[in-house]
């Protein structure tokens, strides 16, 4: 169902955020030939790397190396073609006005249907927050004509779309939006195997999208749903019809 | 793109409800050939027929006649043939076991691919609280077959949409569907016009619909949009791609 | 300030919940000449009066008989000279048709500006949860034309204000009102002291007037008040400037 | 760490709640020789024995006999000695002053520290919300001395501590209260397994008791902990110390 | 009813959203002769003049120009003699600690009674979002005779009214407060046509303030109310007797 | 019952705020030999010292100084010996990167099991919630490995309570845990009695310890606490029992 000319950026504030949250659901618009864009900022070098830093001499070059040769790795398994890191700092990640041009300059240049990022809550995670924020706020100025900068035509509003944090009770996170991946849940699985630092993540999210697919089968009455990722949404859903 | 193979169940609690919250959108769902079915559970007699009371030596009788040929009149405007009137005493509605099941037969018989009712909150309306716990829990009743209905099998869990109650904001209205009613707006216009006792409410939902529409426009940057209504919904949606 | 034509009615669940909550406001009118209205529904024989059933072979006729000789004296303290006890069973109270009846007849026979009474939450008193819906409800019921009682002339929507519940926070309670009593604070603690046998509650509410007392000029910047009542609202204000 | 002296009140709307959301809980409480009680009120026939009805000419008695059996064998895998079956009707399920009472003398004969029942809101099941609001008055009626029940005493007021409901965020279900089950999760399983015709609730439960041993993990820095429940509370904690 | 010596200090983050939001309010007080001071930060020009962009080799000086003028007229429109324009770049909006000591020296300087800005949530404006957060700590920070401003002496705690938002509910938008603008609806419609780059605003808070009106005459019984407008209020009402 | 080997620190953002909200908690942990550290981030002499400031000629310099001596004296009232001023400017509190390197410094230098600090929100005082943010991400921080600080280790996650703000509801306070005082109350009491230019605040935090006192024993059933602290928590309690 998923259309060729659908525009999808993704936003991950560090290495692996949109593999354990998304990589189901973005493998599948790769699959089905949409135009995937990732852009991640960061390595998650200072705040989303503590098994590799228990190497004695570790140093912050290396753990760099290894997440950027797992993102590669990772990527390949979802079928991402596009991708970008940015190399901010994270663990606190400042996102300043220079910052905010280059997300600005990146949405008006891939004028996305849908923004896949962060949600607004993140209890544990400050950057996420920080995150929601920056590509919120660069959603609505990237749709502005008096924000000019050369080179670039303004984007429509894209509709917005938030990561399940990792303890979503207690982020006040909301399943508003269920995809099913049932079709690429190998692939996920195979994306996250990449990290291999973080097993008990590993582990945490294949049971996550079990659950998920649990509740997609609850809600809809359809059987075929065996695996899924949740996402909040930040706009009402707008259309011809109920879906 | 609306299917017409898509079953929509209206529940409506008083005899205009649907009309000022709904129409646009039940009149698309007709237009396209789709299978609606309308339940209207009172005539609003009690509580929603002020200005008929006016009348000197007004009788409930009556006020039931003159709403009868409303609702025919509105229903011919929006394109619905299916409805019933099932006469319930409005201001208050008690809903006991025996409509419940009276409901839940309806659902079966039915099978709803989405259920429009009211929604869970409502000021200065309890009758509309009311008939949300009645939906929902007649919508979960109707998916078991432990409740044991003789001529009856069980349905699949309906997709559950909430009208917008008169006062959003101090009702915690959250429009979270926003359906785009431009192609059967004169339809409601021409329905609401049916109850010619109630000029204020004719005039103020023709400006919601406007509202709606601006918020449909600035929400998906589709300037087509001229009219909507906005509706909350009681799950997740569930589905394969982003919308 | 307080006009002379202003009717106030009071809905009270139990014996001295008017006095705990909102005695100094009451106070405050009744001195200032306006009409003032108050029901209580019950004794609160079952539910508030644990002290009382301390007594070898208490019963509840003689416990009845005590509260309503602590009623007769509070009243007095606080210059009520129309109130009714409607003698309800509490710990649960039924609240049905019939009893709705007749508070929408009352509420008709004294046609108020304000209603006074329970708000929503109430953690640990599930009475007057049932006490807030009823008053809501019945207000509601009180100002539509084809909720025909005979001998009664419809009346305009009353504004709704809230007790404050004993465990605010609990209870999501918003102090959205605060009221000065300074004037008639002594009157509301010779009040309380007619309930003598429940004297943690007459520290307790003497406490709480002074910490709304400190909150009331916090807000405001006005030193000159000592003591405050603090209640919830179910509707906006809506008026001709701000207050 | 648990007390031989703590009386734990479990009561369970339908036949298999207390195992799928509290039997690691429960049988923690057992095995350290606390006192469980178990109230079961129904055996869930009509909404929660979905598979047993698929097979020919099923009847309401022989479902309850199944559900008979299947209890008696999962208490045993539990430990708990000391259970009742009430036998009300489920899907919807009445509870009236009749039934109240019995609840209160419950109560007042078990007089409990804890007890574990159902939260307020649950999504898809509204009997659980019915119970929730059912057990809470009861614990507080238990409490009230003009409650008067012949040969009762009046309890203290119990804690109240909420199941985790099968959609947690959907239901607005906050874990406020994560008990570490790892050394009784063998059990929970066994008894899970008493459900044979459940299979995918069986699965889904022990997952849950994963990702909240997870949870449990990240919140408190402790990694012996590998399976948990998790619970809301109805009352702030009380006591000497942060805990 | 609106008193000569009210001091009413509005801030306004853009150019015209003093007239959208509140226009009816601001000269429904200058009308009565209350001191009325507007302080608007910037001209919108990056952010809220989309159509003034359109025309070919734009400039930020022309648009500039173009809103003062605009600005110029409107506040003619509304009888506000007195007002400021404080030129900050718009979209992002900075409110450094410079920027905080001066809007601290206007609020000692004119000593309001209430400040009308922006409210604390707003979908779509993330500089509507700081202005509020910047105005309510500018007023706290006004109180405080430790924060020493030469020349100025402490103001006491103002009341804060928040504006509407464009979409009321997706910003958690409570009308808290209504207020009635009938006899000045034809001045905001006046000014609301200085910004003829706009008139799809012109519409819509047109549409609003009639919707206003109507929830204005529901809550209150009081069928003179035509149009009004909505506000928020960060403070609980304090003060002598029910309004 | 406290751990000798408990490790505590509390983070108060000016001058006395530890003591008005959880002196006879910190009190209590000192009496019972835990390890107590207190960081006290400012003087509050721009926010909270408004008394001093009316004495003609008054100077930053003695206000910082009769606060360092008000501290000196209070701290000694609650047995506290460990305890540093940062000297940060207050009103508004700026926390950037090489102080929140700072306090995760403290942080992994303490080992705290408990944080105390204010909590997420707090009408009026914008320092206390910027100091919550800093606190939490501080206490994040420090349990990240890849957070490199020469002479540090890292930390495991510490609990994390917030103190009560002034007005409670209206900064959407919860009472989540309610800790007895009543054995050090006296001590609460000297303590405050240091700040003298702070007279209603002492009477005011005398009287929340009695109404918190008052909910403890109804939330419990227990007599013996008469006075008690109230704060809000960050993350779920996990344990092995119900507590």
């Amino acid at each position: 169902m998923i259309d060729k000319n659908t525009n999808l950026l993704v936003v991950s504030a560090h290495a692996a955020d949109f593999v354990w949250r998304a990589g189901g659901t973005i493998a599948k618009y790769a699959k089905h030939g949409a135009n995937v864009t990732l852009v991640i900022l960061s390595y998650g070098a200072r705040g989303e790397s503590n098994d590799l830093w228990k190497t004695e001499g570790q140093t912050l070059e290396n753990v760099k190396a290894i997440r950027k040769s797992e993102i590669e790795e990772a990527t390949k398994c979802l079928g991402i073609s596009n991708y970008e890191i940015w190399d901010f700092q994270d663990y606190h990640m400042e996102l300043n006005e220079e910052r905010m041009e280059r997300l600005v300059r990146k949405i008006r240049e891939v004028k996305p249907h849908h923004i896949l990022s962060h949600g607004p809550t993140n209890a544990f995670n400050p950057d996420h927050e920080s995150v929601y924020k920056y590509v919120f706020d660069a959603s609505v100025l990237s749709t502005s004509s008096g924000v000019v900068l050369e080179g670039t035509t303004v984007a429509k509003q894209a509709r917005l779309f938030g990561f399940e944090p990792h303890q979503s009770e207690i982020s006040n996170f909301k399943p508003e939006v269920i995809i099913d991946i049932t079709e690429t849940f190998e692939q996920k699985q195979a994306a996250m195997n990449c990290f291999k630092a973080q097993p008990h993540l590993i582990e945490y999210y294949a049971l996550k999208a079990s659950l998920r697919g649990n509740h997609a089968r609850r809600c809809s009455g359809n059987n075929e749903y065996k695996y899924a990722e949740a996402f909040s949404r930040s706009f009402p859903y707008v259309g011809g019809e109920f879906v």
